[in-house]
């Protein structure tokens, strides 16, 4: 097969089959170079394959798996039982060269777990980190890491995410000098915990990097920083409230009447910036190969984006410029 | 003075008198049965006083004060050096009990270790929460704390904000029997971290506490929760993202056109809801008296709010039913 193939995990998130194989269709058709493996549950997944021509196609290959990741599974007994399941499969196709990024719509600890074992983060990396797209005020994005792999993060981990961040925003968002922020709950020096403070005072030293300070929750969309870091917990919080605010807008309550409805639906396009279908795919990054993490509850077109993502990450070879910014940052600046 | 006497720290916040002369103005002809004690710089606040007849003011007290905290104070120097600052009077005068309530717009840090040391905490209360409302859809609303006066905090602090955070919603929200959840990264058992876990565990045991669960950061919003309880540096982000969140979809980039402008006012009117100016007046709780925390850039409207907060605080006598609460649950469900 080519370089640009992607192995998915077919039966990941809410839906399985019924949502991954209609988008793997249209990523075939929309990008003539990708080649796709395809990992999942014969029975579940036979009937999808053949509704849409899958099996017969040419840059599709299939892999059957007798077991499945649940979101119910605890990552420590997915790694030790789950080695045949599609989420664990569809990562050793990336271990063994067969594909070079992967995507899976299944539960988020079980995927870090996993692919920390089979692929092994890069030099320098201690953790991988999920790093997600936010939309600015005035146009354009900058990405926020961690939204949820590592919950209690202390300064070195806060440090190494700025700089793997730095390298996405150069290659995804194509920012040649990304300004970097800590999200922190005050602006002044003494503010925060003790991690962000001494990741702030780690931040200064590294050579090259544009680190501009802390930044507020309410500065995530104002377009002051190109890359927020924060730990897991608070990033993954503060982007599911922002989903959550979105709705809270378009709550149902005062849709009756034609104004109304015309205002929601401009105020939905307006929201399409928050929209979990058009802004889905986390990824995993920090690792040997790229991992995207679709949304649990994707639809087809938000599954087709993180297929399109993990593309794009080949294409860049973001692991390879995180290992290059690792192997010339001087060593002090971000050693324990 | 009668029992309603509010303590006013008049220099707090980005504007000081501009500001708070008008909104105790106001307050007043709005509650005849109020008392007001205002503390602040003779040069700065006389001139205020003189154009607003508040000197003269027959439920007004005037004490002047030599100092002032700034935002660039740490709380450690405040507390030992600020002695004579109108945040620090203003707390003396509910710890004499010359008033029974305060307001003030300052540097937080510096009003939560003054609180403690002039106020004390109640019996059972180890730290004060800084406790907020949310719009709910469904119209109403909900608590959450902390909102960043504990930046980290373990298991014990959890339950015991979820036990302050249920006094409140009963008093000031006038929910009987509050439901209550804690912000995590997931819904299952397993999610979030080890303080969070062990506080969810503990709060299955409080007696006669209608404890529901993990809430993740899209449901704050959603009316699945009355109380919802986090530790400060989450709380504070969370809080601060759903602003900016707001900010981002009233970007001024497309209100040009009539139409625009027209939808951008109705946006701005259901926006409201997330208006610091509405929802302005956090209260700090857990102490032996009221203290409430208006938003530094507040202006008039807000910071009356803040007043009528402190109030109504008053009215339901908060710290009674608190300190009663702490007082009834049993010792081993909340002790550490």
């Amino acid at each position: 097969m080519s370089q640009l193939t992607v192995a998915l995990d077919m039966m990941g998130g809410d839906y399985g089959p019924p949502v991954t194989v209609p988008a793997a269709v249209q990523a075939l058709s929309l990008l003539p170079e990708l080649n796709l493996v395809l990992f999942g549950s014969q029975t579940e997944l036979s009937p999808w394959l053949r509704r849409f021509r899958l099996a017969s196609h040419t840059r599709v290959r299939v892999q059957f798996c007798s077991q499945q990741v649940g979101n119910e599974h605890k990552a420590a007994y997915a790694l030790r039982h789950l080695t045949d399941s599609s989420m664990r499969r569809a990562l050793d196709a990336l271990a063994s060269g067969q594909a070079r990024a992967c995507v899976s719509a299944g539960n988020t600890g079980a995927l870090m777990a996993m692919a920390m074992k089979t692929l092994s983060t890069l030099p320098g990396v201690d953790r991988p980190a999920l790093i997600t797209r936010l939309p600015q005020t005035g146009g354009g994005h900058a990405l926020l890491l961690d939204v949820g792999a590592n919950l209690n993060c202390g300064a070195e981990q806060l440090v190494q995410f700025a700089l793997m961040g730095e390298q996405a925003a150069r290659h995804i968002l194509n920012i040649s000098h990304p300004r970097i922020a800590l999200l922190n709950v005050g602006a002044e020096a003494n503010k925060g915990n003790e991690a962000v403070r001494e990741a702030g005072l780690r931040l200064q030293q590294v050579d090259a990097l544009h680190y501009s300070g802390y930044i507020e929750g309410d500065d995530l969309f104002s377009g002051q920083a190109d890359v927020v870091v924060c730990d897991g917990f608070v990033g993954n919080v503060a982007l599911k409230t922002s989903e959550g605010v979105a709705r809270l807008l378009l709550g149902q309550r005062q849709q009756r009447g034609f104004l109304s409805k015309i205002l929601t639906f401009w105020l939905k396009k307006r929201l399409s910036h928050l929209n979990p279908d058009q802004y889905n795919g986390a990824s995993l990054i920090g690792l040997r190969a790229s991992v995207v993490k679709s949304h649990g509850s994707a639809g087809s077109p938000a599954f087709l984006n993180a297929i399109l993502q993990a593309v794009s990450e080949i294409e860049h070879d973001l692991p390879a410029s995180i290992a290059h910014r690792f192997d010339t940052a001087p060593r002090d600046s971000h050693a324990r």
